[in-house]
């Protein structure tokens, strides 16, 4: 998991401005913080591919999390303007995984004068059945938008393993 | 709502320690942080009173929030362990207040040599159905542990408007 | 605090999409998760008038909250686009307050056909020194910027109590 | 990061139930909720050392997360009552890491009749300067009790890498 970021496939998704509600008493983002942000970024990334996530919903299923992992490269301050940058990086009938950067551009924050990386992400989600949380496949209508959303950004590669 | 704090109501209810998470960037608990410490208080409460809050869900009840008013009068920070006090103020078959003050006590808090009280607090709450969110009647089970918690707390009054 | 919203005076500052992260598991908005969107709300506000909240802080001081009261009216979910409305209700030297409305606007929920309030709310706030908390007065800088933001939604009223 | 959990060092440090305010709209704990379930957790066992997290903070000193891993196993709900076991498995002059446990025990949740784990998860930190960010050895006497805290779970082993 997140060994390499694939940054060919992420594109940005994302802006967003930190609020003190983000921040934590030392002076910058509390860590668990950017993993709202990551899920405004996965939301905004597929429903760009014509998937709104309560499409999902609608057909009963949902998406959760079974792997996270983050590495945080540089801490964010409140009032901070960061772009968040995201990909869907592996698809299958029953998983997929999203990449994430969050940055900060050289214009965002006063003083900066070269793009700022403040973390690298990867999550992993598998397909289940919101009545009871079992394990199916994500529909056919589903997986053909994901597939298109995954070729776009990934040029001349399949659909992942 | 929330004009005076009736005290002989309250008994306390939770201890907690701040976590960094609840902090933010000017050094202290941030001030929604505190909802869900007040959240504690009164599943706690009811649940000393012999309703585990699952049971109301499990009649397909939930009791969300109509009103909230918070007065914040001295700030907590990072590690400060704190006391929650909370009381059953209003009982109606459709309806229920919870009244809640949070405060270090003396040793709780290096150098603090007398009680701070750091917030006092109001919730009402409303009696759905969890289904489609309509107006419920409290089921008369229910009502009567409410009751009891109410009557225990407040001596010799009545079981409210 | 809150009897009346004061509708003259809000314009709105913000459109902001629920995630899952805001909702609970009665599939509602938690009570609590909307007063993240007051803070970005009244940020905004501020902004717009000139006066970015970093300007405040590298002045050393900041606008916590002393009261904040919100009466909730309709649920909001998961993937709802809400219209945040905001404005600046009092100016003093030393202390302001906020007015707000939540609402989802007919076009921003499937079936909606007309506006829905989700909840209005007011927040105080003192100004004080970051670095122990004591009152301080606004900068005249800083309250002229407010002044005017005050004077731009009200009309013809004069800069509060 | 994570491969395996070394449980011989994991010890159980907290016991916390689960609130509204952890849920989210699929009606199980949002994946981010428990990354403040791992901050008590890693407070309580440095605590349990002699190590009050005051007693960096009081040094000017803070150890932020540079990497966090979860693997989420099974889900919880609303009222559930969690352990977590924690334990530090990495520890140099500059960096620590933790791993943890999250689980259910058999008795804590109603028709549960066998421990069910939740998640492991690992948190990488290094020590820094809260001034400026910049990296600090960690003091003598904070090393020496975090080494005891790692001697102590792990038997024969020595300090880490």
């Amino acid at each position: 998991l997140h060994t390499e970021i694939d940054r060919a496939r992420l594109r940005e998704v994302a802006r967003v401005r930190v609020l003190v509600a983000d921040t934590d008493t030392t002076g910058i983002v509390y860590h668990a913080s950017y993993l709202r942000y990551l899920e405004l970024a996965r939301v905004e990334l597929i429903r760009a591919a014509g998937l709104p996530y309560r499409v999902l919903e609608a057909a009963g299923l949902a998406l959760p999390l079974t792997d996270i992992a983050v590495r945080y490269r540089a801490p964010a301050k409140h009032d901070d303007f960061m772009t968040i940058e995201a990909g869907l990086v592996l698809l299958t009938r029953v998983r997929v995984a999203f990449q994430y950067v969050v940055a900060i551009a050289p214009g965002d924050r006063h003083g900066l004068d070269a793009r700022l990386e403040l973390l690298t992400a990867e999550t992993r989600h598998a397909c289940v059945r919101l009545a009871d949380g079992r394990p199916e496949r994500l529909p056919a209508p589903v997986y053909e938008l994901l597939e298109s959303c995954y070729r776009n950004a990934g040029g001349v590669r399949g659909a992942g393993p």
